[in-house]
């Protein structure tokens, strides 16, 4: 087992990454009283719920089982998450744990972050997105019909359990999308990284267990990293949103049900980087380069097919990095070097749009 | 104009309290950006939106108004300040009023808590009860069918601005209501200020302006130092809840409709003072006083008719203060000086209970 630390003094927290986790006594350890809530969703929970509740026996252990999928992450769906703690009497010390993806840890970090103003909860990730992303760094969310992740909060897991086993039963689709997150890293920060992805990209889509383990490893590392220097993104933090921007105009404009997050961010990483292009910063062979590893990992490298510049461009001003008008995107200076910046000319992003947005009719 | 500080390092911030203050440039001076939505109720919005407005022209400034009432204060109707914001535009420094009483300043405070994980806010309590206590200490919430505040954040606002010329459009109910929080802070932590508001309650009744300034400036005061020394409620900030744990009881069986919050809590009050006498604290003709202060204040003195004993228990169990099963309150070890704690006997406040219950069949 290997063991990161995320640093934020007093909210600081370990992940641990390694095979068979859910089952030895890591989730209890960090029980902090005698109640928990385990969420899970109906695909998971066929699959894992009853190992984690017999790894917590003995205490008051309620579940929940949520639909699956991102349409559900919704006010009104969080709200059976308060039902059923209300109803089973859950006091200010109980703790949620969340068993899935993004949108289950996304929503039981948000539900926890408000239930009596704040109580504990540990992340288990079952996706490879969730582990290498949304499960680490305290960002909690849910999601409005006018925007992705539009309410939520800052509030920290006191622990993050990765079970490298759960991924044997992960469906090949999601699994591409959570490398996406994954060669992310090394896009904005970490060429080294990004080379060694380049070169086993092949057996890591094989699920080689061994270069996935150090996968997962780098990936938390550089997450970790960027979250102690910036836990609630005034500044490095929104590095981490490369090709979100785009990525959230897509799954807006697809309504959150065709595409998923990953692929959405792989195509507009892609976006991202041909931007960069523009502004001198990339060469086209580098972007090249990217589309090509991207796609050899199963993922989309344009935008769909219907979506139009205008269309593209009014969603992204709705991305929570506006300030006073002007929007702020993630762009690559070199690859290993993001950099977060307003600092571009308008004309040229609507130019690069028109070139990547083909306009359904 | 008297101006306070919330001590609380880098989220600490001002309270003014003075004559016609909604009308100057305060307001303006603590908007960050150039957007604000003013969000108040339908019974205020007549006598005071306009004026708001005026003092923030220049501005894009949206406004909402919700239904006036605690039984609107869900998550249902909190959706409608994120639709506001999201159908407006409003980016991440977007700044929000809350112009309104408990209720409006409670549900805006936690919207501006979750709207794009956090914005600024700015309170501008209306009800003598919101001015002395709920404006005061980033204490934010939505109710739940089963409990008061039982969803909700920490979000400390920018700024508390105090105009005590709203007081005189104040209905006497609710401002008998304000004083009962008046009242507490005396009970709890300054017997000199008791001693004060016995002698002066006529007085402050009739709402004589300078001491009625002095009341809220000594309310306020007490509630500013209580929150510099612990934001969160990990102790002595429970302190404040006097009266709550049987006051949130009250309000929960009577539906959040029949008794207004101050009542609940000043009826609360006296059960909470009454346990103390039975503990061997308090002297009974100290509690006969506090509730002869009280009924000339015109607020109620013992629970409803019809909840009975049983009842009152159980909803008291629903409480945030319970933990790992034992219901923490909060007593009077003597006039000013109050205690959290779970160490009574459970059969003495069942007595106490039973005593003071008159179950309705």
């Amino acid at each position: 087992m290997l063991t990161l630390n995320v640093a934020l003094s007093e909210r600081s927290y370990p992940i641990y990454i390694g095979k068979g986790l859910i089952d030895g006594d890591l989730l209890r350890r960090h029980v902090r009283a005698r109640q928990v809530l385990v969420v899970t969703n109906t695909t998971i929970a066929p699959l894992y719920l009853d190992r984690v509740i017999a790894a917590l026996s003995g205490l008051q252990v309620d579940t929940l089982q949520l639909p699956d999928g991102e349409k559900f992450k919704t006010l009104s769906v969080l709200e059976q998450v308060f039902d059923k703690l209300l109803e089973a009497r859950h006091a200010r010390t109980t703790t949620l744990i969340a068993l899935g993806g993004g949108v289950v840890g996304d929503m039981v970090g948000f539900a926890a972050a408000c239930y009596q103003r704040g109580v504990d909860f540990i992340q288990v990730p079952t996706t490879l997105l969730a582990q290498v992303d949304s499960s680490v760094g305290g960002k909690t969310a849910v999601n409005h019909p006018r925007g992705k992740n539009m309410i939520g909060a800052f509030h920290q897991p006191k622990a993050v359990i990765i079970d490298t086993d759960v991924l044997s039963t992960l469906p090949a689709r999601e699994f591409s999308a959570g490398l996406a997150e994954v060669i992310k890293y090394g896009l904005i920060r970490d060429r080294e990284f990004y080379r060694w992805i380049t070169v086993n990209i092949d057996a890591l889509l094989a699920r080689d267990p061994a270069l996935l383990s150090e996968a997962i490893l780098r990936s938390c590392q550089n997450k970790a990293d960027i979250v102690a220097e910036d836990e609630t993104e005034q500044g490095s933090r929104a590095l981490l949103n490369l090709g979100h921007t785009f990525g959230h105009a897509i799954e807006t404009a697809t309504g959150y049900t065709s595409w998923l997050h990953g692929e959405a961010v792989a195509a507009g990483m892609v976006m991202a980087a041909q931007l960069s292009v523009e502004l001198g910063w990339l060469a086209q062979d580098e972007v090249d380069g990217l589309a090509g590893i991207l796609a050899r990992a199963k993922l989309p490298v344009r935008p769909p097919q219907g979506m139009s510049a205008r269309q593209c461009r009014e969603l992204m001003a709705l991305d929570k990095k506006v300030h006073d008008g002007s929007l702020r995107l993630v762009l690559l200076r070199a690859i290993g070097d993001g950099v977060v910046t307003a600092d571009y000319d308008e004309a040229v992003l609507m130019r690069m749009l028109e070139r990547d947005c083909v306009a359904g009719d």
